[in-house]
């Protein structure tokens, strides 16, 4: 997630030291959003004396973030050096725990993906302990690949598709896995050993809405994420930051409620959002029971081909309940704007591939029902990720305090301390 | 501002002053939430060093934001002297504009009250010019009271009842008023003159979320306020700031769909949430239309008070009908607890009075239909503010950038300056 640039904000327990990571933050930062520049530039640009830009790029240096880059062109006299990322020095860890996957990815400070592998799995029959084996596997094998590079895991953030209770880190309540009260960071922790980087767990749609907002476009500092499967989640970007809510429980969107004489929900209740744009919403109205597209050997992506496939030709009851889900996308996706007026809405998840056949229907609907003129100015984009943007935010989110504070990554070995200007 | 031990650390000094106000605030927002205390303490309290913590005492003196208290209790040894807020020294100013009312407040920084005014008329028939002309008495009315008490004005913020542009500080579009792209505050600095203080617009139910949000109480750092009118509004803070939106049009609550069959809304649309708990929603279940509690020369106050007798004496009719809105209430507000997980719901507005006929059925619905156990940790609490909310709220806004950066307070005629420790 990008921080704000800007003024380094000090809090109560400021301190020089806390000054002194908060600016070395705010260098990597730009560098991250803005790519290599020389000292020169990063001093103007961030409103530093050369002299401190210089002591703290050497600082970043001994700790082995940055590194020195090509000579800058254009630039009036002397070429000066560049500046960099050192993307190998460390890098975040994601993982996911779906229905019928887990996956993980380590992502370095680059952006560089260092390894990246997603299994599928039964996860309601093999239980709890099950998945989390086969969890502990792939994690130990990210480990030892991502130690095999000398780069340093800065920790490790699970998405789960379900209630997560991000203080204490238990899966309170995940209907589509059956599961619940799960203390599952100290169960992977019991199985990794001490030596684990820290463990985290949040929800998968949050951390989906991460990897989207994971960028330095300023339109994704105010975005909404809709993320459909079987059930329908979401994430919030507020002012550049996830909005996760007093508990961690915010963006429930599968279960706001949109039509109180509606079909019932697997949560007990009648009326759902889920109900009209789930995955089996448009699998029931687009096929009959005995249709091959409902055997369920098929992965998600064999079921959106055969869909994509169909309405690419005209079928017109695969087309008229493409139009269903996309009113029924606008008709909820309007609450969501006019409760949180954001810049960009984010269709992900299932709702991708299926662009063509949806827009048209999201966005009339959308242009009746928000209250404010023009859409209120939020726009409708849809996801380019695909399946990784979980993992992909969970790795975002386990790099995230070293962006905020750099001296968390320890000095290289024979690095210099002290006095460097 | 302590000099670093060891090498000699060169930081800009644009950087050394934001450094000092970030830490000037610092000083002020902790004697603000936690009252009078030794400069020991706050030093303590802080992670200041003593010599720090008294230079910035000493510049706030200067600042005339804080002064010499009463001796400290219970300390040991001598008795320090405490340091308390300095209220008088400046203000924040709120304004509010609605339907049948304008209304004014200026509040200091210790939270007196200097001046406040509230003037029924009928917005429509006056018209923009109209009611801005009344409202610009009354702020003229404002600024000689608080000129009067040497008190500095930090700024006007006005709350509307509608979508304001809060980059541009225009009304967008205010449907009750019947009003669009007007820029307000232009108009009033028009008016007030090049010597009136910074005006700023912004949505009336946001500005009453700040004033419920403007306390210590940690739990009031991520709430959500329903407003309750003819129309419906909100406001939401989370994580202690008040969440906007992109273009400043966030918690437009009335307009959440929560029936599609429902009744049609004044904004053109069917099955809003304002058709099912706003004001005239209640009273067209509760009373005949030749009821006496109908009678449009009436005050909000005095409908209300028609209302809560009613119920107190059982009458059923009555009694139904808020069992309605408050499962209404429930109902939609499951939506926003789904989407935002806030730790309190603040229903205000004219559900405040209503609290022992609403509570129950607000309750059991939200209990009903947030997917997270418990109502996801979340309560309902009733607004105690009443109809200054909204003004309350203004003036804490005005009253911000201060508690930020105190230096934009100017010191006081004959105060020293420079070298103070």
């Amino acid at each position: 997630m990008r921080e704000a640039d800007g003024p380094v904000r000090v809090t109560a327990a400021a301190d020089q030291a806390a000054v002194r990571g908060a600016h070395l933050g705010l260098v990597l930062r730009h560098l991250r959003d803005h790519g290599p520049r020389t000292r020169a530039r990063l001093a103007a640009e961030l409103g530093l004396s050369k002299a401190t830009a210089t002591s703290l790029v050497v600082e970043l240096e001994q700790r082995g973030l940055v590194r020195r880059g090509a000579p800058a062109r254009g630039s009036v006299g002397r070429p000066g050096a560049t500046v960099e990322l050192d993307g190998p020095r460390v890098c975040g860890i994601g993982a996911e725990i779906n229905v019928d996957h887990v996956a993980t990815s380590a992502v370095d400070l680059a952006g560089a993906v260092v390894v990246e592998d997603r299994r599928g799995l039964d996860s309601r029959r093999l239980g709890p302990d099950g998945v989390l084996d086969e969890l502990t596997g792939m994690l130990r094998h990210v480990l030892d690949e991502v130690a095999a590079q000398d780069t340093i895991p800065a920790g490790i953030t699970v998405g789960v598709a379900g209630l997560v209770d991000t203080t204490h880190d238990v899966i309170t309540v995940a209907p589509n896995l059956g599961w619940r009260e799960l203390p599952a960071a100290a169960r992977l922790r019991d199985r990794l050993g001490v030596d684990a980087p820290t463990i985290r767990l949040d929800n998968e749609a949050t951390l989906a809405a991460v990897a989207e907002a994971d960028s330095a476009d300023p339109e994704r500092r105010d975005m909404l994420v809709i993320y459909g499967e079987v059930g329908v989640g979401g994430g919030i970007v507020s002012d550049g930051r996830p909005l996760r809510g007093r508990h961690g429980w915010a963006a429930e969107f599968g279960h706001i409620l949109v039509d109180p004489q509606g079909r019932p929900c697997g949560c007990g209740r009648r009326g759902c959002w889920e109900t009209v744009i789930g995955l089996h919403a448009l699998l029931d109205a687009a096929t009959d029971p005995d249709d091959r597209l409902r055997d369920p050997s098929l992965t998600l992506e064999e079921r959106l081909e055969g869909i994509v496939s169909r309405a690419g030709l005209g079928d017109t009851r695969t087309l008229t309940a493409l139009e269903t889900v996309g009113t029924g996308i606008g008709a909820g996706a309007a609450t969501l704007v006019n409760v949180l007026d954001p810049e960009v809405l984010v269709l992900s998840g299932y709702f991708a591939p299926l662009e063509p056949f949806l827009r048209e229907s999201v966005e009339k609907r959308l242009d009746a029902d928000v209250v404010a003129p023009r859409l209120g100015g939020t726009h409708v984009a849809f996801s380019t990720l695909g399946p990784v943007a979980a993992v992909r935010g969970g790795a975002a989110v386990s790099l995230a305090p070293v962006l905020t504070d750099p001296t968390l990554v320890p000095r290289r070995a024979g690095a210099e301390t002290g006095g460097s200007r």
